[in-house]
């Protein structure tokens, strides 16, 4: 079957182009696409053609964060049927492996992830996927917000790594759109204090209507520290939820726990190495914990959805026809530091 | 000092009288009472001068929900000051035992509890407690509210002895006071869907006001199950909290839940002892938790009412000054259908 | 293929057959039976046909705990070849369904385990098996300690589920093999006390050998709670592992545990309703958990068998060789309450 | 109460003095000194007047591990008589603080450890202590196995805050008195791998007594990690326990675990920051976990010697009567690569 996509050829060179797709195997489901979201990864792709070791060296679909409409079941599938409205989980383990068996499907060396080379993404008209990845979405919740549940699921997952629930005092450095979907969350967790650590005035806006309760607007060190004594008592954060992949947000974190707290490491630090009071995480028996996409968090990301716990609307902060991929992946590119989420639509 | 007390002489003798009351120890503070609430073990006391093994044989002051202000602190008390306002909590280990030090001071038989004979409650202008279990509460809680973090506490303990959480699926059986706390702290904590079991059409409404998504509204077991399976889409609940005391509740859950899930029982059975179909905790691997009071929710309690992610005050359904304490007793026990919280104040 | 098999036609029919068996899939390995050990579950089979709800309506081939020879793998299979000795775990389920993905796979309902109907099991000359549930064997673990790796398995998940660690004080109810294999991963998992309630002398000497610490040789309730005081200097059990399947047994637990502690149900009980004091589990906080066969204990169980850490060849109280196996069968029934494990040998 | 008592004036003045003791208040006992253990704190205070931010400004009595008999008991003290014999936990919280009720106590800052400033050791004839650190050894454990009691907690919490439990595979970094009393726990605890890195030949060859069973014995990077993957059949340790306090043993812990593995520190470091990559916590989602101290190890050590899964006694490479206790600590000084622990008698 032939299907026009939005092509990465090599860094720069994006556009629609008509590829062929397989039949879906006895497992899988063929997916007419809905919405896609554009994430971070889509533009570093589309901008340096890699990220660290994957490396786009043919052309590949981009795209991972996506709902769509039941076309086609393959024949073991029976919890899903054509016309379903279902969102997508990106990543596929091969198989009943040692990581799967404990749960821990995410960190299996096997796992096949959308718009991950050699692996093509979702910015097509339709596109195959393993059944038991697909969710089926209730009648109140959207194409894109179904979408949504892409980058909502890493919220989830972190704030789930840091055991956030009712009462926590938590910390969010960074309020780009990871560092908001961590707000939704914690703010769902019945978190009692939700502080973010941000200077651009438009994301620490959207941080509030998220749920934050406070907000530490400077990035020096010894001021960050008095505003976390002020807004917790003197006793520290419970939780930390890193999310600006600073060296020194992950220093200050540090300084800002309560002893017995939890650091969760989510944003990619651009440096290698980065200097670190190991002696901290002794005295004080911290935690470190990290975050390496989710695992178990679709079902839960529409239900929080579903039972208006969580609006990920907010975010979706500009739309694009499918036709205008290219558009709308220059203008998440260009207007990084004002749009949160840009949404294209299938 | 003398001042005026609740007093319970023995079952359904119960009125003011003046009491004497020692000074606060150096780890203790003197509280002038501003706010109690009447529980239904205040009620069972007065009606029946015992509860269980817990006998009435003195006069006893009642009361244990309780908020009030700093009137004096012992000479090592650094945290509070005369003029706080405070939430107090009402068990008090004797020291560092054993429990203490895992964590689990509720659980330590030496635990001393207002209004659990022989220890005097809080009805009563002023009273003497330990420092440590006096929290002090924000200028936006309110008294009653403070006294509001007592019941709370059990909603509080007992989702965390679910392990409720983000996109939770909750079933509370029973929607009394009890109930309703634990459906005000599972819609905190970001359960995805919360199913009250109860026939009393007000006690319904409430729940829903609280934040139940769905309601069974029928004790005929096959009716329950069936629609426990529509409610959860035929895959059971992660989490059931029994809240009813009754039998059946208990044989029902096992039924209603997914394997892998858990019962927490909060509420206390008439019958000595439950016929229980053991199988179905080995065939399904469920896990039962009991809840006993509760531990570290105070201040879990207070930021939840202060950050406004929990409005307890719908639960106060009537007030009455202190003076009128026997008739605030008399109130409870009578319209214990129609009533959720009768609360006195100081 | 055509290999000879034990096969039971129906009830008490029980024989040599020879069967056909199909070629391994890309993702299956043909294995070679070289030790199968029998079960209870094989000899219930056996002797009634069925076991609940599990009917045996056509003939089944017996037999799950199983070691043997890799003789050939389906074209996927990377981490075994030809040659490989592995022991076989028995259930497989069917794909990454919600509870493979939770770490649950042994709750899923889609599991296909040996010697259930209609699945056949492993008293065959060969057999094919999914490859993500053949293990390698080091050299220094003999094929009938693979094979032992089935029933050690249950005691591994059954420690873990009651969070058996350093210095816990364990009751363990009932010395079988289950109860028996329960006392040798407490030992190892590092418990302080191991005490058995059992009442067979020779069982009591093999749990001694096994590792435990302390018996108690009575079912007389009274006397059994006083040497549970006398054993824990009245504190009582942290956790206590069920394996009688006796109603009483389940009820005295809950009285021999600590406030706080865990009651894991491993055994099955004949009676479809025990009556339980479910107050107690309110007023000491106690957890129950149940078992269900196991998950992710093979690994543990061949690194504990070739570390030394565990020894469970005196378990292997008889071996048969292979064209015995129905004799084995007669033997593992008749002799119940002296045999501890028959052994085939193929 | 005049005692002779082991004091250190200031760095490198050390000798017997006597000094006044006070008689214990109502929760206190008073212990007549047996067995004390030196601890390379004690040297360290010796040799430098200080560690870190505690500086010995006053005469400070040394020695914290701890074993003695009963002289006197407070009149609020049921658990224990004179003439019992007794372990000491030498850090006692001021009350029933936050970090006390959520069971953090030894993260209480109001805590008084033995033996820093300015709290006194036990170095001396007699000391009094709060009852409820004060635990009665059965008669089968000594004198000195009971001040072993002190390190062997730090091994207890180290495995604990790592999970080891069955079937675990675990790497300690350093084989010094610490790494020791972790290889003992790791396996009491069950490991099924239990490697060390150390290069000292006696030390390889106590670990090997203690249980490990596998060492690497290189400094150089890229062998360990050679080593590791062969160790670990290429997967990559469960747990890695860092106790050299060595920069590159941590950055070398960070690769040599697998996926969702856990690296628990517990040596201290003197560089003040290490340079690590933050991006493998995210990408391997690794735990880091803090020790400090320990909490709640005292009964579990007691039980573990008692039932002698746990030999302490080849650790004890010297003894000294406590009239040479100057002797003692420069033995522990001078000899402290081939000395693991000295022992004074009182």
């Amino acid at each position: 079957m032939k299907v026009k996509a939005g092509v990465l050829e090599k860094a720069n060179v994006f556009g629609i182009k008509e590829v062929e797709i397989k039949d879906p195997g006895p497992n899988e489901v063929l997916i007419k696409t809905k919405a896609v979201g554009i994430c971070g990864s889509d533009v570093h792709y589309y901008v340096e053609g890699r990220i660290g070791p994957y490396i786009v060296n043919e052309p590949l679909i981009l795209g991972h964060e996506t709902a769509g409409e039941v076309a086609k079941v393959g024949k073991n599938v029976t919890h899903l049927k054509e016309g379903d409205r279902v969102a997508l989980e990106p990543g596929v383990p091969c198989g009943c492996t040692d990581f799967v068996k404990r749960g821990l499907y995410n960190l299996c060396p096997s796992i096949e992830f959308f718009a991950t080379p050699p692996i093509h993404g979702t910015f097509a008209e339709y596109f195959v996927h393993d059944a038991n990845f697909a969710f089926k979405l209730p009648d109140n919740v959207s194409f894109e917000e179904g979408a949504m549940c892409e980058p909502l699921s890493v919220g989830i997952h972190a704030n789930r790594q840091g055991s956030v629930g009712l009462g926590s005092r938590v910390l969010i450095t960074g309020a780009g759109p990871i560092g908001l979907v961590n707000v939704l969350c914690a703010r769902a967790a019945g978190a009692g204090v939700i502080a973010v650590v941000e200077t651009h005035k438009n994301r620490l806006s959207m941080a509030k209507e998220c749920g934050a309760t406070h907000s530490i607007e400077t990035f020096d060190r010894k001021e960050q520290l008095e505003q976390v004594h002020a807004i917790t008592d003197g006793t520290g954060f419970d939780v930390v939820i890193e999310c600006s992949g600073a060296g020194p947000a992950a220093q200050m974190a540090v300084e800002a726990l309560k002893p017995g707290g939890t650091l969760v490491f989510v944003g990619l630090f651009s440096q290698l190495e980065v200097p670190m009071d190991l002696n901290a995480i002794t005295q004080k028996e911290l935690t470190f914990k990290g975050v390496f996409r989710y695992r178990n968090t679709y079902p839960t990301a529409i239900d929080l959805i579903s039972s208006k716990q969580i609006d990920v609307k907010p975010l979706i902060t500009k739309r694009f026809p499918w036709e205008q991929v290219k558009d709308a992946m220059d203008c998440a590119h260009k207007e990084a530091s004002s749009q949160i989420k840009v949404m294209t639509e299938w």
